[in-house]
C-alpha cells in the first residue's frame, strides 16, 4: 500500500493505474476510520482493480463554531485498517496542499437547505467542494458513500448528475454497534454515561421503522420517534424529519420514497441517525 | 467528423478514444463560428489526436434581460468550418439535455465581482458550471479559450487549479478584422453606422498599449482610452478598468501583470476588447 500527500504525486499514480487500464474506487472519509468506513473500503476492493482511501479532515465543511480542532485523529490506525483490507493508496493531503487562496466552490441549492444544512449552513458548499477535487485528483470509476450521512448521499448523487461526472455513487448501510448505536468517529466524544444516553437514536430509529408505511402521515411517525429522544434527559433534539429522497424537502406524509432523519445533540456532541423507505 | 447531440453518445465516444490512449482537446464555443474560434480549432487541431468543438449557447450565462433569444445561430455553417479544420466531433446538445431540475453548480468568488462580473452577476456562475459540466463530458488533456474573454480565461485558469481539473487551459490571442475590430458573433447585431462606431474599442486598446510601461498609474493608462471611446457618440462605456491579471481586482499602478478590459455599448450591443501587459 502506498501513502500520498501531495496532489501532483497522486495524480501520477492514478494515470498510469488508467494507462494500464485498472478501473478505480475512491473512499473518502475524514479518517479516524471505523467499522462503517472498513465496509465501504472492503466493499471498494471487491469491485474495483485500484482501492483508493482519502483520509482527509476538511475544514471548510466545518462551522466556525463546530469541531474542527478536536476531530478526532490516528493516521497509523488508519492506515493499519487500510492495509488489511488491501487498499492501495491512502492520500493524504495537508489543508495548505488542498487549498490555497481557494475561490472556484462546488455547492448545491434546495437540498442543502433542509436537516443538517439549515444547522450547518456552509457544511454541504464544503463537502461539494472537496469531493469535486478529490473526484478530480482521483478519477475514479466509483465512490463510496455511507447511508449514514443520508443527506450527503443524496447531495452527492445530485451533483455528480447535474455536473456529469463519470462516476459511479455507491451508498452502503449504516454500520452499528450491538446495541443499536450507529458507527461515527464521534462517538469517542460520548462519556460512558453519554453512550448510554446516544442509544435513544436507534431506538427512534427502530420504532420509525416499524410505524411507516404507505400512506402514512409524517407526524404519525415521527411524533413517537420524538417521544423516545425526549425521555432521555441528555438528549437535545436538532431535527427529526422526514422527507422526499431525492430532493430532500419536507413531506407530510408517506406517498413517494423517503428519508427519515434526525440529529440529536448527546451533551456537546451532535449525532445523526437515518433510515429509507421505498414505497 | 461526428455530431452527437446528447451526452451518453458523446461519453460513449470519448472513453473508446481514452481507451486508445488518445489525447483529446475541447474548443467550448456558444456556435455562430468566426476567425476567433477558428484560431482555437487549429490550435486544438495541431496539439491533439481528438479534437471536440462544444456547439451550445448556454442558457444559464445569460441574465434575464440579456441576449439569450436574440444570440445568432447556424450550426450548418459552424459544422462545415469544423470539418474543414479537421475536428473529429461536434457536441451540440439540447438545453434540456445540459439542464434537467439542475440543482447543483460550479462559482467562483472575488475574480467574478469585477468588470463583466460587475454588470453580469450570474454569468460567471453560468460559464463555470457549464465549461465544468463539458469537462465532465468530454474529459479533455487541453481545453482552449480565446483572450478576448479575458475575465473567463482567467477565470477559467482558477477554477481549473481550484478544483483539480487535469486539464491544460491553453489561452489564444484575440483575431480582428482588418480594421481593428475584434472578431465576436456579437458583431453581427451591429448597423453599417454602429459597425464604424465599434472601432473606438480597438482604438482604446491601441492606446492603452502605446502609453502603458512599468509604474504607470491606471489613470494615465484608462483615461486617454476613455476620451477615444467619449468622443464616438454611439458609444456608452459599460467599464473601462485595469485589474491584475490573476486575482481580476482593480489596481491603481502597473506593477504586476495586468489585464486593461472595458465593456462599451454600441447601441444596444455590448461589446468588450482587452489586452494584457506583463512587466
Amino acid at each position: 500500500m502506498q501513502v500520498t500527500n501531495t496532489i501532483e504525486k497522486t495524480r501520477e499514480l492514478v494515470n498510469n493505474w488508467k494507462k494500464e487500464g485498472k478501473t478505480i474506487g475512491l473512499v473518502p472519509t475524514m479518517g479516524y476510520l471505523h467499522e462503517g468506513h472498513a465496509s465501504l473500503i472492503r466493499r471498494c476492493r471487491e469491485e474495483n482493480d485500484i482501492v483508493v482511501v482519502s483520509d482527509f479532515v476538511n475544514p471548510t465543511q466545518f462551522g466556525p463554531n463546530e469541531d474542527l480542532e478536536a476531530y478526532p485523529r490516528d493516521f497509523d490506525r488508519d492506515s493499519a485498517l487500510c492495509e488489511s483490507i488491501g487498499a492501495d493508496l491512502i492520500f493524504c493531503p495537508s489543508p495548505v496542499e488542498m487549498y490555497h487562496d481557494p475561490h472556484a466552490f462546488v455547492s448545491i441549492d434546495t437540498l442543502s437547505d433542509t436537516l443538517c444544512g439549515k444547522t450547518r449552513p456552509i457544511h454541504f458548499k464544503g463537502v461539494c467542494t472537496v469531493v469535486s477535487k478529490l473526484f478530480n485528483i482521483v478519477k475514479p470509476d466509483r465512490a463510496y458513500f455511507g447511508q449514514k450521512d443520508a443527506q450527503q448521499l443524496a447531495i452527492i448523487r445530485k451533483m455528480v448528475l447535474d455536473l456529469n461526472f463519470d462516476i459511479q455513487i455507491v451508498g452502503c448501510p449504516i454500520v452499528r454497534e450491538e446495541d443499536g448505536l450507529a458507527k461515527s468517529s464521534r462517538n469517542t466524544y460520548l462519556s460512558c454515561e453519554e453512550r448510554k444516553a446516544a442509544l435513544c437514536l436507534s431506538k427512534a430509529v427502530k420504532k420509525g421503522q416499524e410505524l411507516i408505511r404507505n400512506g402514512i402521515t409524517a407526524s404519525e411517525v415521527l411524533e413517537p420517534m420524538c417521544e423516545i429522544i425526549n425521555s432521555e434527559p441528555l438528549a437535545r433534539i436538532d431535527y427529526v424529519s422526514m422527507v422526499d429522497a431525492l430532493s430532500m424537502q419536507p413531506v407530510d406524509s408517506v406517498n413517494a420514497d423517503v428519508l427519515v432523519a434526525m440529529a440529536v445533540y448527546i451533551g456537546k456532541t451532535r449525532l445523526i441517525d437515518n433510515f429509507s423507505y421505498e414505497v
